[in-house]
């Protein structure tokens, strides 16, 4: 428990207002959206907003002094358990730090405080006409900080890669109060370790992120959609593959199983083919409409290779919109099929892409239970749901045993256990399969070495 | 000194003829390729040439019991001292590990062992239409366990990256001998802490990397060379950056200084026009000749805007490997006009790069000395060179007190003081200025947890 003195010190650090102990606020900070809560709620002691990296530099060297444990918290969008104060502590929202501190247009990179949305801050730069590719699925409602705290993936990763790929510089405030920057605005920067890599997708272990740099690029002045059915879900693996060797690389390149496409279908009161076993849907961008003529043109002809059903090419914006909402809809659609649903984020090797979604329809047979399979095919990270009714043991039994399979499935491929989501607490259980002791150790010893004190969220990862 | 004991077990462990140890051999590994030789010279107490994964740890592991110190060694092309070995000790010679294990065609990766020559992985990857886009100066001698532990750079980092940006797994020997696997095959990968980040460009401090795994994209169809002669410096830079701005992603754009182009007219014995005070040479790429035509034109025409005196477009291969031969006779040009030469790696926001040729004309003036310019504009990397005759103590005296205002220069302009060089030993004593204590201070202290003894690699970084 936090002492009353230690909360009067914090009360003087960020102001009494920022400083919440009521329990329905203790509450409703002790979840995030990992799809099954974890029962009792994990509430902090204390929640504490602070405004300025001044201020989280205090919170920290005041908690630092008295072993209080701090979790830092975004806008709670994660899917693991990541902003969950397991150990009790403190809460650290950064929700107020929404500052937006520079669009360096001639050097196309942005400035920006942990607590701005993702959606936000690709507006502001697209409004320069520049472009931050990274776009999780919760981008709509997620902070940057936590996007870099958690290495946030996307659709678009398959050409413009993920949230790591971006970050070019971070203020860090450490476990003990210290601030330091790391990276900064060259391009190129070998000065030291490369600790701007080591914060991002940190999980909130090793630091609190208080400011974020990050490189654009230009946007790109042209897009379009495409729609591809296909009768066996192989082939539209292989189209992906064919595709991208053949350099036409899309924007994005993302695939709905059987189970899937039929969760729409009800969801949204279509007619879908059920013969048709994979739907899927590519975005491709360029400079010029020749360009996006040229790249369409190829994509249906490999598709055609592989016995396509049916190519949609959007003829307008209110088209691509129309076939991406299928996309966009797929996670309530699929939440509507059952009282629960453990979504994963296994990540493989490219081509292991259609063994692995194999071996999960096996895997489904097995233990007989529904498991959609969605995912960004273009870069190997799927997405198996696993739907279900907790309140039967014996179900809650076979969903363990197949979730443990699935995982094994993705590192038997030679893939690993999250692709976006990262490991928090959900997924802790089986980072030793995935790196090995000796890995696990390594991480440790950091973890260690930057925290001695462990007081930087307690409990994750492993 | 390593005794007799040791040395037996070395030989055990490697093969007597794999452990060298006369004076001759020890002085071999006593340098690399600084631009100035510290003298006297550094000699290992013993070379050790291991052959597989098993061979290092156990190296490590003798060496870890016994606080041996050991820096390990690629083909000591690097330019600040990496792999000397300043304490002694083991020098790590892993140029046996040559093999390319493999080129995975379909998931578009290759992996390596550390000793495989850069080019040589290059034109395996190439014989397969696979691109492997780092290219730093050395690649017809570095070897790939190098490039990562330095993080090399190269001129196609402007539109491809470096080294850093490729590397998606490792095989690390730890200080004590445990091995370590790092990242995997799986493109989105959030499974705990980036170590492979942290290994790449931490300059054999941390480990010794045993086994690279990198990524490799779709080779381009086709190449085309422009060079544009500039009469102002400040428009070729600019010139540059409206380029990059508008879209046109060169794979290279390379700039070179009056006091560069001379140094070349004169060591090649051509006639440049001495109103030109700079030359830049751009590389495009693509996947069809109207690509190539259209960025030609769309540069051709932002030069024009930027009073271009002359653009000379490429019009056979043979052309465009004239163009970059000049680009590439630079180095030994320059390194011809005086006895010796500090040749730096500094690397600013792009934006700075026409302010910091400046400044570094305004430190050749105040210190009376010749320093040619040239470097990747594109990216924002600079590689001044400071010409002088180190046998006259008061110009030595003066040369030092330029690289400071230089690297202070690009410090002050928000940039670092490498790009893709390293730090090592010759830029130690600057960077404090870079990081701050703060920042040296978490260098260390990861350090320290991963090799507590510090035998890997002593007296580097800082």
């Amino acid at each position: 428990m936090v002492s009353d003195a230690i909360k009067k010190q914090l009360c003087a650090i960020v102001g009494a207002e920022n400083v919440l102990d009521a329990d329905l606020d203790r509450f409703g900070y002790s979840y995030d959206s990992s799809f099954v809560p974890l029962i009792p709620p994990n509430k902090p002691d204390l929640v504490v907003r602070p405004m300025t990296t001044a201020e989280v530099a205090a919170v920290m060297a005041l908690a630092h002094a008295n072993t209080i444990p701090v979790t830092p918290r975004g806008a709670a969008s994660g899917r693991t358990g990541g902003c969950i104060p397991l150990a009790g502590g403190i809460s650290l929202a950064l929700d107020r730090m929404t500052r937006i501190l520079e669009i360096d247009e001639q050097n196309m990179l942005v400035t920006a405080e942990p607590g701005v949305r993702t959606i936000d801050l690709y507006n502001a730069c697209a409004a320069k006409d520049l472009f931050y590719p990274p776009d999780p699925a919760s981008w709509k409602f997620s902070t940057i900080g936590g996007n870099v705290a958690e290495n946030a993936g996307g659709m678009r990763a398959v050409k413009y890669g993920v949230t790591n790929n971006y970050v070019m510089g971070l203020e860090v405030v450490l476990a003990d109060g210290t601030v330091i920057n790391t990276g900064g605005k060259a391009l190129k920067n070998v000065t030291g370790y490369n600790l701007t890599g080591l914060f991002t997708g940190s999980e909130g272990t090793l630091g609190v992120i208080t400011k974020v740099l990050l490189r654009l690029i230009p946007m790109p002045k042209m897009r379009n959609t495409l729609q591809l059915m296909f009768p066996a879900l192989d082939n539209a693996c292989l189209t992906i593959h064919k595709m991208l060797q053949s350099g036409v690389t899309p924007a994005a390149a993302e695939l709905m199983d059987q189970t899937s496409i039929q969760a729409v279908a009800r969801h949204r009161h279509l007619v879908i083919d059920p013969a048709i076993e994979a739907c899927v849907v590519i975005e491709i961008d360029g400079e010029d409409t020749e360009s996006l003529e040229k790249q369409a043109h190829q994509i249906e002809a490999i598709a055609h290779s592989f016995g396509v059903a049916e190519v949609r090419i959007a003829a307008s914006v209110q088209e691509a919109e129309d076939i991406w909402s299928i996309r966009r809809g797929l996670s309530s659609a699929i939440g509507a099929m059952a009282p629960n649903r453990f979504g994963e984020d296994i990540s493989v090797p490219r081509n292991e892409f259609p063994a692995v979604m194999r071996r999960i329809r096996e895997v489904a047979a097995k233990y007989n239970l529904c498991i959609a399979v969605y995912g960004h095919a273009g870069d190997g990270n799927l997405h198996p749901s696993v739907l279900c009714d907790l309140s039967r043991p014996e179900e809650a039994e076979r969903v363990h045993q197949a979730i443990d399979e699935i995982f094994a499935a993705a590192l038997d491929a030679g893939g690993t256990l999250s692709g976006e989501h990262g490991i928090g607490i959900t997924k802790k259980g089986y980072i030793a399969n995935a790196l090995g002791n000796a890995g696990v150790n390594t991480l440790k010893t950091i973890k260690q070495s930057l925290d001695p004190k462990g007081i930087l969220n307690p409990g994750k990862i492993w």
